[in-house]
């Protein structure tokens, strides 16, 4: 094994580790896996915006690993006791990308209260499964100011890599579930929100016609086959995007921006 | 080489090719590269959606290549001479999936007439670079009605397979053209067409306070640097969608959506 280069600073040297194989690094890249982020309760995030999103936002920072050009950054110093260098080799093992910025932390799963209520304006998945798709509408969420989202136990779950990587940090800005879908539209119709499903049928009103409101939820369904059956016979009004030109549909993360922004402004 | 199991209806048996390694096959693999699909004028489509859709919109299709489970679809029999099946492997080998469909056509590029006026409403994209963000952008630009889409020579070339996929057959309802941007906000002002540049900036507006006209373009930059000084100074007007809650921005492609809608309507 190499020495580190890290400059100690009067402190004990910074632990280095050079060869993917290290059983430490073999248990945190087995952190993109939604099996090991719920059994650990931690999950890794990679790259210089989420990790200061999530120093900014005071999420648990258990480990940061760099890479040697990056041993001065202010982060680095801050966490620096749980601080690792990493070869490039390691870096690029880690990462989802191919050219790895050369930063990553290993952060808690958020705990969160069990929702009793819902006020304001929320949107909820109803499996959404591509997780660039799930990523970009949280983002979206953030965006146009809603207070939260709520998925379904079927969509993508959210601390997988591609999602995060859409997500930009959201996940620190909003509150962000998973549940059974059924449990969380009843949860908001007690709460006294309208809900409304995204799909097109006979019932259906545009939303450019909709009277606007304050507190709703709105449910984006499957990429393929919509809201199923039994979640349009919940919702309260079902609301579309008309089509003017000839494509037979819409992105679903494109119609989520479209109806979250159309719906407030 | 195994012989066809395709039923040959008294004409003679359709084409069989089961490895990958086929000369031809190779040739046909080729197409998903820009270089390639310049050079010969066509490109692949795969699966039933896209072939459907080129048919559908008197695309010419040079070669269908079919998995031994389609060998009765009506698109095969419509061009049975210029079919050919195909193996499992050949299939995987030419996917851009996992599962593939089993159905792919060589068909020819779009031959374009020359830009020389522009009317109506029509979306730019500066250096946007990420395949499925253009692909999602012309998708949205067909579903909303608009009359083409135009993007700078720096963005993600419109027939490689990922834009393709995200385009989802827009590219058969309305013009889509590759060229120097400059020279097309040119001819948008030449023509009459405001022009907005998507942007935040002192001198920006929001779009929900723009008055509401028919004739315009609308530029969306790239992922990481929005739009270029030169680009900017050549705008008309430059609008932006207000960030409501935390979040720095949105996806272009979502961006694209709100603005597209909230322009028209």
């Amino acid at each position: 094994m190499l020495l580190s280069n890290y400059k100690t600073r009067g402190k004990k040297p910074m632990k280095y580790i050079e060869s993917k194989k290290n059983d430490e690094i073999k248990q945190i890249a087995k952190l993109s896996s939604t099996k090991y982020i719920k059994k650990t309760g931690t999950y890794l995030i990679e790259g210089f915006h989420l990790v200061r999103e999530a120093d900014a936002n005071d999420q648990k920072i258990l480990k940061i690993l760099v890479t040697e050009n990056h041993e001065d950054d202010r982060l680095v110093k801050k966490y620096y006791d749980n601080a690792i260098g990493i070869s490039d080799d390691v870096a690029q093992s880690l990462s989802e990308t191919k050219t790895p910025q050369g930063i990553f932390a290993v952060i808690e799963v958020q705990k969160k209260e069990e929702l009793t209520d819902l006020s304001g304006q929320w949107v909820m998945l109803s499996d959404v499964q591509d997780p660039g798709n799930v990523g970009t509408i949280i983002r979206t969420a953030d965006a146009a100011g809603y207070d939260g989202v709520i998925t379904s136990l079927d969509s993508a779950d959210f601390y997988q890599p591609k999602v995060q990587r859409s997500m930009q940090g959201s996940q620190f800005h909003l509150p962000i579930y998973r549940m059974d879908l059924h449990k969380a539209i009843d949860l908001a119709k007690e709460s006294g929100l309208i809900v409304y499903g995204s799909e097109v049928n006979d019932q259906a009103e545009s939303y450019t016609e909709l009277e606007k409101t304050s507190d709703f939820a709105v449910i984006m369904g499957n990429e393929a086959h919509g809201l199923t059956e039994d979640v349009l016979e919940k919702t309260d009004k079902n609301i579309y995007i008309p089509i003017l030109g000839k494509a037979e549909s819409l992105n679903v993360a494109v119609a989520a921006g479209i109806l979250l922004y159309g719906l407030k402004i």
